[in-house]
């Protein structure tokens, strides 16, 4: 307990409680919003030594290290070997590729972790490439999948900020193979960052999702279409007001971020998008048949439950 | 151009480009945010001498008395027999009621207007009730509709504000049969207090609010419905973010309000909601046949013509 803190905490206050750091060196594959904030934050509250940056072009390694948000960059993954923490922040269609590029550089300690915003592909991918967990040695054991819930409209290492994970929540979907010592770490990690941490299944987490977040993401970009698409565009875009903004916000997301999102939770997505399209079925029979009291019904009840919702 | 001000302008600024009043005596029926804050600003800025509130019950009607937004209340219409100016501001499923009682004491020379978010059903009632305008004295030619684009969360006179029109659009929808000096006054009307007047005809306006405003009205009821339904319902509602607080915001609007509006304005929002459940099946079959660059053009355009638009 009396190791001295890190050589390169001139500009940290550091936390008595928390002198030895949680990890020696951490690699964060992807240095943008989500992974260069964590970095940022990993160093503000001293949880780690060092934290090299990896990415696949300098453009924007050299941004991230302009910005401090780590302490070395490189485009040459064999310096995973260094690393005793590994956090996976590239997009989840680049995840085969990037595990099997560290599978072999990875120290036999390091814990391995993601921020994907789908779970149960990116733990089959994980189980491929690291192992089912029937082997002593199966890096699956070390890798704990989890999912930040911090977006922000702005991305890359600019939008990164140390404070992006005070009191946002962070899901955990811990394996069966996971050892739960493992799994304590990653969880000090989040909460150290200032989250808060809750657990469920990586199929839980993907019905959920595809729930509240993927399939409003859907819904907002095919109302945007809708009317883009419509003889009077331009006319119905001048006259949207507060309403229009709110609903379809999401809608300027990533286009090649929610792709690969819709692509890789297709069967939690697909299953809403069907219960969706019966609600709609629903109320236009409640329309076309005058069904007053049968609409309002519908309505009040939603009405309700929304003024009764409060953001955790 | 020298007549005095009015003689109850002790709290108000006056504008010496203004000092005629655009009316002597106006008469708002129904005194909440939108017709309470239009008499509120009519009296900051000095645009009529006298304004009676109309209602069904006193209770609202002292609120607004109380509150200044009115000079005197009335549950009587026969009043309106000294208004200038009759606005109104009642649900549009009211109107024919309203506009029936009203016209036995209608002065030959006031003008009418409503600020009723459909348009079409609202000149059907009106056409009915004051005539088609093939007679020189119809009423239907002073009755000019209006629709102002100024919603905001809270309801009643507690949150009416004389600000509210600054900068708001206002959507006139004159009839062939306005005279149009009349339509000139009640333009004058809206941009004294501050708004930005276009004129659309009712079919026009329909469509347009029908994809802009009542559509994603309908479809945020939907999804909030859909997760109360589900069998997750507390645990999807207890991790859902930011995105899902804005695409839903719109749902926590008042039912009554809008099973009006939907049924009001049933002919456009079919045809929207048909379009719509076409754009979904397009996506599902996107998903279900693994088409990602169809999917990824698809909410690229929508992402870009989200991207570029700016409320107006």
């Amino acid at each position: 307990m009396n190791h001295p803190p890190s050589t390169n905490t001139a500009n940290i206050t550091i936390n008595p409680m928390n002198v030895i750091p949680l990890f020696e060196t951490v690699g964060i594959i992807g240095v943008g919003l989500i992974g260069g904030s964590l970095s940022l934050a990993m160093k503000d509250k001293n949880l780690c030594r060092h934290r090299i940056g990896f990415g696949r072009t300098l453009n924007t390694l050299n941004q991230a290290l302009a910005l401090n948000i780590v302490d070395e960059i490189s485009t040459d993954l064999s310096l995973i070997a260094q690393c005793d923490l590994v956090v996976i922040c590239t997009p989840v269609a680049q995840f085969e590729t990037v595990l099997s590029s560290i599978k072999p550089y990875l120290k036999p300690t390091a814990l391995i972790t993601d921020v994907g915003s789908t779970k149960q592909d990116v733990v089959a991918v994980a189980k491929t490439i690291f192992g089912q967990g029937d082997h002593p040695d199966d890096i699956i054991k070390r890798f704990i999948p989890a999912h930040p819930i911090a977006g922000k409209a702005q991305h890359g290492p600019h939008a990164a900020q140390a404070d992006l994970y005070l009191n946002k929540h962070v899901i955990m979907t811990p394996l069966a193979e996971n050892r739960p010592d493992y799994i304590e770490r990653l969880k000090q990690l989040w909460e150290s960052v200032g989250a808060v941490i809750s657990k469920l299944s990586p199929l839980q987490h993907d019905i959920v999702f595809s729930s509240v977040s993927h399939l409003p993401h859907l819904l907002a970009y095919a109302l945007v279409a809708q009317i883009a698409n419509s003889e009077d565009a331009q006319t119905k875009l001048s006259y949207a007001g507060g309403g229009f903004k709110d609903f379809t916000r999401i809608a300027a997301s990533s286009p090649e971020m929610w792709r690969d999102i819709f692509f890789a939770n297709k069967t939690a997505l697909l299953n809403d998008l069907r219960i969706y399209q019966r609600v709609l079925g629903h109320l236009e029979v409640c329309l076309t048949t005058d069904n007053v009291s049968g609409l309002e019904q519908f309505i009040s009840h939603a009405a309700q439950v929304r003024q009764a919702w409060k953001p955790s």
